[in-house]
């Protein structure tokens, strides 16, 4: 049993998915946001489908599927938790977990276009495991509240700008990993209860050639050590999306080239679905790009910065 | 004329405030929200004091004050804007803008008591000038179109906990920069036509001893820039809260202590208002903080991380 939307951007419908068919949820919820997860909706849902009670939606393959979560107040990301992952980046594996934010208006669903910003070299593809949060998460005692603080797992694809992410400020990475559109979820969130995080193969292909291919046993810190972690630092809020970071196998190890347009994505989760993205150009003319690489460069120089 | 939020936590009303009084907005809205903002809220609230259609909120001064804008969508942040702190941070000047995060749900009132996390030894101040977004903006053309999705400016603690920011994360600083209660804002937003933001003295003091004792002017890169730039990197969505960075001042520098229960922050920036807080213990007992000590440096071992 497995949860998404599906319909226009903004105008998503939350429904349950089985083997037969889409259930629509609407009864229940406007959305799968975190105050439905905190609720238990994902169970209640559950318990109505079972009783027969959740109408089937019609026609619910002609529709677009977004993220299986609503915006969620924060994306928190774990970052260099494959070893071989921080080996190809140059980076010794990390004795603390490292975290960096994206905006929550990244969140896309998992078969919009991705656009390559105007000006970006190398946007980069990262196959990772997202975890949603399902309570309200601060202090936890141990790895074991933290496992019941989680609702359930989504399938991400965290791109990002590596110049940006990397060069252009001051070694902190959110400037990179911010672009519009830049976290590909879904296709389903899957509850907790129906996944064992800590053995999940994760793949990524460009064009259909192989890329990354790993375990999320490979993980440095697993799922309940990074909820139970956060939570020493930050307050998780239901609905928020953690994404545990990415393998080995991505165009910043140099053995790929970046993204271009034209090209297509895939990645998969074993149990969490698929996704494929098509890469398409800024909507704008060349000259726009050429204006957003210009300004990001005058930037640099206004106003007496350092050189 | 200004802008705030009076009442308990989750139950703000918003208000319009002059000279004579605090008049009740919620004939207009039940927030300051970036929707409202966006829908030139600010004005049309204006205009109705100006016709005299706002009826005065009774009894406002014996009430709470909370930040002056509900919960953004993201709390971005501009590292190193002042050279002299830069210094005292031990690092150069950006040459670009240096940008990382704090969870929104860090926003707080401007009086509210700051709780000193369990285990922290090096929570900072920092004095701040925040500038809230006005309009979705992606890809300004120029840094006038930038000043014109700026809906106001707000004072802001942006509160650290240096261990955590620099050490502990791999030099990614959200982890130290998001702690429950770690953004007092307010008390009022003050549109943007009324304030000229390049020369705003901004102070700070412990204890009532002067801290920091700057003026914007002395920024890296002004307001105008910073949303011109972000917004070739990532879509501020309208009440987004951009942080400008700090002067020199902190206790980062070596030449202040850092903040202990007790200690009284003070902060202002002209026309802007003043904040106070007093800090305090966490809630909970002694063993709870030895606890998530305990439990951050076990995270660190856990899981098999590299030492």
């Amino acid at each position: 049993m497995k949860f998404a939307h599906l319909g226009p951007v903004g105008a998503e419908i939350p429904v349950l998915v089985d083997d037969e068919a889409s259930y629509d949820l609407r009864g229940l919820t406007p959305a799968i946001t975190g105050a439905f997860l905190e609720a238990g909706g994902l169970a209640a849902a559950a318990a109505a489908h079972a009783a027969g009670e959740l109408p089937v939606l019609a026609d619910a393959d002609a529709l677009r599927v977004g993220a299986p979560i609503a915006r969620p107040s924060a994306v928190i990301c774990v970052g260099m938790n494959y070893a071989a992952h921080a080996a190809e980046s140059g980076s010794a594996p990390p004795e603390r977990i490292v975290m960096f934010q994206k905006t929550p208006n990244t969140v896309v669903g998992p078969y919009d276009d991705v656009t390559i910003p105007p000006g970006s070299e190398k946007t980069d593809w990262e196959v990772e495991l997202g975890i949603v949060i399902g309570k309200r998460a601060s202090y936890l005692p141990d790895r074991a509240a933290a496992a019941a603080h989680i609702a359930g797992y989504v399938l991400v694809n965290d791109l990002s700008e590596r110049s940006w992410q990397i060069e252009e400020s001051g070694g902190q990475w959110g400037k990179g990993k911010s672009g519009p559109g830049f976290s590909p979820t879904g296709p389903w969130l899957v509850p907790a209860d129906a996944v064992d995080p800590g053995a999940l193969r994760l793949r990524s292909f460009v064009n259909g050639e192989p890329r990354q291919d790993s375990s999320t046993a490979d993980m440095i810190f697993d799922v309940a050590t990074i909820v139970h972690d956060l939570s020493q630092y930050l307050v998780l809020e239901p609905g928020d999306l953690v994404l545990t970071g990415t393998p080995q196998g991505v165009a910043l190890s140099g053995n790929f080239p970046y993204l271009r347009a034209g090209d297509v994505i895939d990645l998969e989760i074993a149990g969490l679905g698929s996704q494929r993205q098509r890469c398409v150009a800024y909507g704008g003319t060349t000259a726009d790009a050429d204006r957003a690489d210009a300004d990001r460069a005058d930037a640099a120089e206004a106003n007496g910065a350092a050189s």
